[in-house]
């Protein structure tokens, strides 16, 4: 395994005290637990934004934290859900008196974990929703969009619900908004090479030499297909019509789109890939309104690339359009 | 070769189509040329900076483009310099009345031709200045300065020019404070992984599965030594300390640090190293001023991550404070 590492049991405390160490401007940790926090949250007055989920996804969680995105990250180990002490303390840290904002992927472990410490939290007397993302269209079917699983498009809802507590909204209003952006978020992603799990030194899956995953999800969980390696403008096809019928996107529609590399796969073949996805979009007659593209939430290093489209309305241009100063996304 | 493109012949073109519509809001390209240049370009009343290089290192160059930073780029084929005429171009789309910088690595192809464009450039009455950039400590021993290539200390200069020229400077006081940020910026990378070159499939250097190369380049250039794979903590202390003694940066100093990624080495690795290089520049009692972390200047999908230090003073603290609007490099 060739990884720049120290002991694995080590990687989560060395990594955060690197993170609070270079971005100590704009993030601090609390002293009890592996929760990150802006260093100014609590922010009275305004709701607090809380995400969180496993490790090996940087930029995401935490790269996240800043003003006008998320408050509080509750920091799971590799690929596994934070525990629901993490996840309490967390909402806890950002709670300015406004209530809290939860706002995290469909995996069974944080939804349960987040799930419990909302309990906790509204037991003491903190006003707590939750917005679960589902994007990941390759994950089940859409008459069964409640299993599947959130991918990039997280990063949609954090910039949604991040620009509407600065802007002083309230919580059943961005509920409302986050749950509308989530809906009209739609992502499938392929991968080509795996990751290796730095505590294990295993792949996150298996894939012959020529093979590609279509529309595997961020742990390498399979998609709905094992083919050959195609060109970028056939499996960018393949992934952004995928992705327009599910919806289904519409003739008309304006969309951002977000182009999110996995890990390994390059800014220059991603470019080539978002003109195709361009094209396609023209040919349906849908605007782009605004493109993300760079790593934006990867498998360590795993090689392939995600397409997200989501559907835009007048209140979503605004909150994308808003800027916002997180660690590793930064908009003017 | 995993890779998602189409036909190595039509790389960079078909990249570059989806820079422009991805960053239609930040970019345009020149109808002639494979240049792009800042939407607003030329801004009449600043000093254009212009830069350029071989592609394949992206968000280098191109990613730079934008208020604060470069307004214009001059792009090449994989790892090669771009053609004269292509220089001049980007020279002639980015002087809006106070003269040209020139700010590019110090790369033999790179340095002919962007230096014949200038002197193009100059015979038609345009005041033209270069600062080339040499940070790479393991590429040619400090006697011999002038010999050595630029890496990510590019990144750098292009802020700091770019703020200068924002502000108003003029030409020779960006000449004079930029090539002092040179000077005061050493960098060192490390490599464990080539990467896989489009055009011929052939990796970019040779390596063992238990090997890494100290001091690689950015092209895959050999460094100083081969050795075994190394404890992060090892090889950030290895990479540091030459940097360190380079200078030599000196007890009292303050510091911005940037730890630069080569491709698919991932934040959470990143992030182990720089808690490592905080930790060694406290026992110089070196202070960090300002820490940038990311992929800044790759290598393709190159496995491996350079640190480099530069020495800050009250003016080049100005300007790596100032705001920029990148199209892949924004802060507040």
């Amino acid at each position: 395994m060739k990884k720049f590492i120290n002991r694995p049991e080590n990687l989560i405390e060395e990594m955060l005290a690197g993170f609070v160490i270079a971005n100590a401007n704009k993030v601090r940790r609390l002293e009890t637990e592996r929760v990150l926090v802006r260093k100014d949250a609590p922010v009275q007055g305004k709701v607090g934004v809380v995400t969180g989920g496993g490790s090996g996804h940087k930029p995401a969680f935490i790269g996240y934290i800043g003003k006008g995105l998320v408050d509080a990250v509750a920091v799971g180990d590799i690929f596994a859900a934070p525990p629901v002490q993490r996840a309490y303390e967390a909402i806890k840290a950002s709670h300015g008196g406004r209530g809290v904002l939860l706002c995290f992927g469909n995996y069974s472990g944080d939804v349960m974990n987040f799930g419990m410490a909302q309990e906790l939290a509204q037991s003491e007397g903190i006003e707590v929703e939750s917005v679960i993302v589902n994007d990941d269209v390759a994950s089940s079917p859409r008459d069964r969009m409640d299993n599947r699983r959130g991918v990039a498009g997280e990063v949609i809802l954090w910039k949604v619900a991040g620009a509407m507590a600065e802007e002083g909204a309230d919580l059943q209003k961005m509920k409302e908004v986050g749950e509308r952006a989530v809906f009209n978020t739609r992502s499938m992603g392929v991968a080509h090479t795996p990751c290796i799990l730095p505590t294990s030194g295993k792949p996150s899956f298996e894939i012959g030499p020529d093979e590609m995953e279509i529309g595997v999800g961020h742990h390498g969980e399979p998609g709905i297909e094992r083919t050959k390696m195609m060109s970028a403008d056939q499996v960018t096809e393949l992934l952004t019509l995928k992705v327009i019928e599910d919806l289904p996107f519409a003739s008309g529609d304006e969309v951002t789109v977000l182009i999110n590399g996995l890990g390994s796969t390059s800014l220059l073949e991603m470019y080539i890939c978002v003109r195709k996805v361009a094209e396609i979009l023209s040919d349906h007659n849908i605007k782009i309104y605004r493109t993300y593209i760079g790593e934006f939430f990867t498998s360590l290093e795993m090689g392939g690339f995600s397409v997200t489209l989501t559907k835009m309305d007048d209140e979503l241009k605004k909150y994308i359009d808003a800027p916002c100063d997180g660690v590793h996304f930064v908009q003017h």
